[in-house]
This record gives C-alpha cells, sequence and structure tokens, in this order.
C-alpha cells in the first residue's frame, strides 16, 4: 500500500524519511494535527491532545542529535498510562484532573527512543466496560471496541501511525480488530506496567496498534529496552499453522467463519502446513477463570473509589466487574487461578506441533451502537493463557467493514509470531 | 507476654479493646504518638507523620457506627505506598514533594477496615540498596535492615502494632528479622500492589511485619479483601518442617547457625517431624536469576528517573541494580525467567512432603552501620520462588540483639504457613 502522505507513513518509514532529511518531527507532527482536526470531530479518539505540546515536543526533537529508533513518530497513549506533561484521568469523572508526576515506563521508554507523545487517547471507565465518547472511524454509528477505543480509532482513522493500549480481556486486539489495524498483545509480564493503572494484575498487559507487522516489532523492543532489531527481510519458512476455530465458534458470525475457513485454505496453498486444532475440552471454561480472577483483582484495586466515589462509577461497572468481584470467595479466586495455570502448561504442550494458531479476533465487523464494545470472548481466553497475540486487519465483512483475524503463539515467543504474521499477511495479500 | 501500655498492644487487642469499650481510636492514637515522640529522635522511623491528621483519622473512627476488623490499629505505610492525603516520595529527592491522587489498593482496604493511617515509613531509595535515615530500635549503629527499613523499625521500637513493606528481595523479613517483629511475605500475585511502585514486576510483593502471627493472619484477610477468619485458637496437628540450612548456610555466622540447629532439635522434641531438607544443586543458581531478573525489570521501570533526574540517583543504584538492568540481554532476562519458574514447579513437588521449610532470615544480629542493610542471600532464593514466608523474632545473638527464623511453605499455603508458623512460636516459647 503506497503511503505519500507523512499521516499515512508507518513507524519505521517515518523514521528512515526523518533520518534521509527528507522530512523532520515537525512536518510529520503537523500532518498528523491537520489530520486529526479533519477526522476528531466525528471519530473522538482524543481524551487530551494539546497541538502547542505536541510541536513542542516535535522541535525539540528536530533538534536532538541523534536519530532514535521511534525518531519523530507520533504515539498515542491510553488514557489509564500516566504522562509526566498530561492528565491521566482513568475514563472516570472521579479521576479529573489527575496530573501524574512522573512517566510510566512505557512512555518514558517511547520518548527516550524519540518518540512523540501526541495526547491521551480514550478509555472505557477504568478500562472497563462502560464506553467513552469514541466511534469507529469507519461508521460513526459502531463502536469502535473496547477498552483501548482511542487508541484504536486514533489510528484506524490515520491519526498516529502507533498507540499504546492495554489488554485485560480483549482491550486491545478488539478495538485493533474493529478499526483496521494492527494489534499486538504481549507475552504477559513481559513489557512493564509501572505507571499504568492495574486493572487486574493476573492478566493485565500493555496493547500495541499500529499498521504494520514491522511497526509493532520496532515498538515492542523499544518497550522491552533493548536495542531494536527488525524481522528478517526475507519472509522466512512457511509457518507450521493450527487452524483453532475455538470454544467460541458458534459465537462468529457466518461470514466470519466462512473468512477464517477461506484464509485457512489460502495460507495451506501458499505453502504453509495448515491442520485443525481441537483444544482440550476443559479449555471451555478458561472465559469463567478470566471472570473471576479479573474481578477478583479488579474489585480491590478499586477499593478507594468504590469508598470514596461510589456513586460516580457507573451501574454497568458496579452491577458486573465490582459485584462478581465482590462475591467471588478467595476459594473460587485460587481455584480459578491454579486451573488457568494448569491450562497454560497444557497450552505450552500443545504448541510443540505449531508455530501459531489461527482464531477468530471478534465475531464480525463491529457491532451497530456505542452503549457497548463488542463481543470479548475471542480473546479472554488467550489472554488468560498469557500467550502473545497480534490481530492482523485481513478481512473486510459484508458492510464493507474491517474484521481482524487473530494469531497466537507459544507463551514467550512473541517474535516467532511476528515473523509468521508478516508471513501470513503476505500470504494474503 | 503481657502489654499493658496501648503502645504494646497487638493489632488484635487494640481492636478487641475498642470494640468492648475499655479504649478509643484517640486513645490508642495518643499512645502512639506519644511512643513516636520518645524513640523517633533517635529511630527515625518516619518519613511523614502528621499528628493532628492522626487525631483527626482517630476522632472520625470513633465517631463511625461500626467496628472493623482493624478498628482503630495504628499502621505505618512504606514511602513507595501511594496515600491520597499524605506525599509519597519513593526514597529519592527526584519525588519531593510527589502527592498521589488516590490511595493504593492496600491502604484504602487498610482505611475500609478501620486501620488508622500513622504516616509513611522511611523506604531505602526507590525500595532499592541505598539506605535512609532510620537506625535499628535496638542499636542506633547498626542497620534496621531495608528496604522496608522504617517499617521494621516502627514496629520494632513499639511505635505502631503493624506496618506496610514491599518484598523484592529481602526488603520485608530482613528489616522485621533485624527488628524483633513477625515478617511476613505472600504468595507473589496474592495482595494487589495497585498504588505501589514497582520495583520488578515479576518479583514484587507486599510485605506486613507485625507483632504476633495472628495479627499478620488478620491483616492478610482485609488485604485480601475478604471477611477476616481467625486462626483457630488450637495450636493443631505438629507440622512437618524441613529443616532447610540452605546453599547460603555458610554466609550463616556461627551463633546463627547454632540457633537454628538448637530450634530444629527443640521442634522435634515438641513433636514435630523434623528432618534435613537438601534443596536440588541446581537451586544454587536462583540467586543470579534473581539478580537478571530485578535487574532487568527494575531499570526499565525507572526509565523516567534515569532519563530526567540521572544525577540524583545514588551512585550504589547506578552501579549496582541499574547497570546490571541495562547490561542484561533480553536473552538473559528470559533465560533467568524461565529457570526460576522451572525451580518453582521442582519446589512445589517438594512440599509434597513438608508443611513448611525452616531455614535462616539473615545471618545473624543486624550489622554495625548505617550504610548498607544487610546480607538479603537468605530471602533472594524465596522471594524469587514466590512461596510465602515467615520469620519470627525467636531468637537473641551474641550482642542480645534480635534474629529471625525464616519458615517458608509451598505457593498457595499461607494460611497453612502461618498456623505452622504459630506452633513453632509456642514450641518455642
Amino acid at each position: 500500500m503506497p503511503a505519500h502522505k507523512p499521516h499515512q507513513m508507518t513507524a519505521s518509514d517515518i523514521v528512515r524519511a526523518i533520518a534521509a532529511g527528507k522530512t523532520t518531527a515537525v512536518a510529520v507532527a503537523e500532518a498528523c494535527l491537520a489530520r486529526i482536526a479533519e477526522r476528531e470531530p466525528q471519530v473522538e479518539a482524543w481524551h487530551y491532545l494539546d497541538p502547542q505540546l505536541v510541536l513542542e515536543q516535535a522541535r525539540a526533537l528536530d533538534r536532538r542529535g541523534s536519530i532514535g529508533p521511534l525518531q519523530g513518530v507520533p504515539v498515542g497513549i491510553k488514557d489509564i498510562i500516566d504522562t509526566y506533561d498530561m492528565p491521566t484521568e482513568y475514563g472516570t469523572p472521579i479521576h479529573k484532573g489527575r496530573q501524574p508526576q512522573l512517566d510510566a515506563a512505557c512512555v518514558a521508554l517511547t520518548r527516550r527512543a524519540g518518540g512523540l507523545i501526541m495526547g491521551k487517547t480514550v478509555t472505557t471507565e477504568f478500562a472497563n466496560f462502560f464506553p467513552g465518547k469514541t466511534r469507529n472511524p469507519f461508521d460513526p454509528q459502531r463502536t469502535p471496541g473496547g477498552s483501548s477505543s482511542g487508541s484504536g480509532a486514533a489510528v484506524g482513522a490515520e491519526m498516529v501511525p502507533l498507540a499504546i493500549g492495554t489488554q485485560t480481556t480483549a482491550s486491545t486486539i478488539r478495538p485493533a480488530a474493529f478499526c483496521g489495524c494492527v494489534g499486538y498483545r504481549p507475552t504477559w509480564g513481559d513489557l512493564r506496567c509501572a505507571g499504568v493503572m492495574e486493572a487486574s494484575g493476573s492478566l493485565d498487559t500493555l496493547g500495541l496498534i499500529a499498521r504494520s507487522i514491522d511497526d509493532i516489532a520496532l515498538y515492542r523492543d523499544v518497550l522491552m529496552g533493548i536495542t531494536p532489531e527488525a524481522l528478517p527481510a526475507d519472509a522466512g519458512a512457511p509457518p507450521r499453522i493450527g487452524f483453532c476455530r475455538s470454544p467460541m465458534w458458534d459465537q462468529c458470525e457466518p461470514e466470519t467463519k466462512q473468512l477464517l475457513e477461506n484464509c485457512a485454505s489460502r495460507l495451506a496453498q501458499a505453502g504453509a502446513a495448515v491442520s485443525d486444532v481441537e483444544l482440550p475440552a476443559e479449555f471451555a471454561r478458561i472465559e469463567d477463570a478470566h471472570r473471576w480472577i479479573s474481578s477478583f483483582e479488579f474489585a480491590r484495586n478499586r477499593a478507594w473509589e468504590i469508598d470514596h466515589h461510589w456513586d460516580m462509577i457507573s451501574e454497568t461497572l458496579r452491577n458486573n466487574r465490582i459485584r462478581n468481584g465482590l462475591d467471588c470467595s478467595e476459594k473460587t479466586y485460587r481455584e480459578a487461578r491454579a486451573f488457568a495455570e494448569r491450562c497454560r502448561l497444557r497450552l505450552d504442550d500443545l504448541f510443540a506441533g505449531y508455530d501459531i494458531l489461527l482464531t477468530p479476533a471478534v465475531a464480525g465487523e463491529a457491532p451497530p451502537g456505542l452503549e457497548a464494545t463488542g463481543n470479548a470472548s475471542f480473546c479472554a481466553i488467550w489472554t488468560t493463557m498469557h500467550v502473545p497475540a497480534v490481530t492482523l486487519p485481513l478481512f473486510t465483512g459484508p458492510k464493507g467493514l474491517p474484521v481482524g483475524a487473530q494469531l497466537v503463539a507459544r507463551r514467550d515467543d512473541d517474535r516467532r509470531l511476528m515473523m509468521a504474521a508478516r508471513w501470513v499477511q503476505r500470504a494474503c495479500a
């Protein structure tokens, strides 16, 4: 896909263009600000954006003697992630005006690499179910997905090439899949969450949203705090792919099922070893385990807001996540954790035969309405398994809207996942 | 031990006395403030303490209609744990005046239970090696241990009955062992760390410091967000105890070795099944794995301070934890994590034969000098194993100073650990 306008460039292209003296951080920032001015009235991806602060950062980057691995790349930051120079309000009026005194680790690492913090993207309330104002950039009557709603919409609307979200259930993969982006949830524990609001620590990770898998690989290395190493230009050997319809297959829309079936056939024709994978029967219970673990931890993490500002918490949150969490016994919580860990070990073994699994990311196109963020089931299972996952914008649904396809790999195999994802994307191009 | 003065009472006794109308939160707070006024000039356990704010809280608690499980109990909070009404400065001048807008989960849960937040206790710089001002309450020429230095010293000096610390290496067990307290590090992942500065998330836990194991059990339930259930009055069956001299045995002082040997004999005489435990040889490498994991994560978590305030970071921290972390490759980090996880599974199996292990907590009495916080090796191994640990003030060293003995149990067996610890304490009384 040729990208002539700066706001359509990938992060990698921006860095190369700046390094070659073909553009500047200021020019890129101005192009993105112009795009935002054009699209934001409809999309509403941003919770906080100060064009003057953006241009100040851009000018400082252009004055910097060195070219960082994210030099001049505008990045959207989900508003549950602390920034020392912008408020961080967790998607709730309770924390209106909350101003952190330091950056979250991921924000500091982004700046160190030359990244430009564009602004704070809309999150659902406490990164949970109750939506913010953001609309799907492909259809303003539809949800962008959540909880990283603004991060998905901002990249999908070509406002920024990169955004950080988080994922405790489906909060990165789902909005990326609904907004036509590449989304990535890392192996649990890999990318530091210091300075990020904890929803449910046993499940939380950062999540990255981008235009290309190469940008994901680049940004992941930056956030790991290591010297970035580009994915090899060569596509590599065809991956061994397990086609995992998953226990939630019946919740998929018929068109999505067909798109995935066609995709599996096409990958086999392109030379991949593709075979069907049936997960162990007990994996159907992972979603329940996810509910107990996430709710138990969430309800404790929000003890301060529950006790000081109960009437400012949405009914959606009070009657679901918090109620479930307060009703969950320690025994149930502990059993859910132990069950999840047993399943993780079984899944490690299953991956002996596969490089990646191909599986649904979402039921279909973003559903109409802004009052909910879509079915999370296709992600909850993999989130609970702590495995890395990617969604690729491979499909177009019956209404012409993007539908992502999810690939997952073994824990710690994030790099293998990215190489396989690029192979898949090329095979489907 | 009879405790007549309010500042010497256990948390459980305070709650009972208040519930029975024999004292009030204000009276307890005043007694503790008086004790602090007396001892603080020598001990310097507190980084922030506002007597007016303490008394305001106490009066509000006395007005409350209900009696919480920690009603009127003064608690010290390590200064890396956020409090909405007191600054939280992480033990560094970089964050002077940093004022959180909300409580950490553990602070909010403490308040919900009727606990009184007495003040913020001194931490080493970023909960790492470089010490704060605190001195050992039993000898001002000696370290109180760290990094939860003020929490250990405040309880040891009878200023408060309870304190929260954290542990990434030895930061709760060590100061508790040096200050004559009961210390507890929970199963990793059990007690929420939302609102607590992350040092190294793969290892960090809260830590509790108290005067009795019953208080530890009570406070743990409060912080789990469950209805507290007292340990049964009956001591229960004698535990199966493995005497684990550990790979660090040679670092123990001769007197400590003898005290532990005597203790093991005494427990056997009291009816426990005591046998020697040899850890698998590879466990000697756990301390190296700990170093890589903790350093890699710490260096990334502090990216903001490294980039903005490098010259305000101590040389100790720059030349050790941060340098190690920046030098550690992703491969080394990932291998260390995988190695640690394999050892955890082996240790789970080993616990089939034991309820608890008896093992050194520290090399001996708190060493002279305030420039370091003592040998951390006796805790690093168990911290990395994610197992729950308790230190009991069972011993007196050659200089008449307290020396703790450490007990550890299988992951998730925190309650069993506490019951066994109480059995041990009674057998040694």
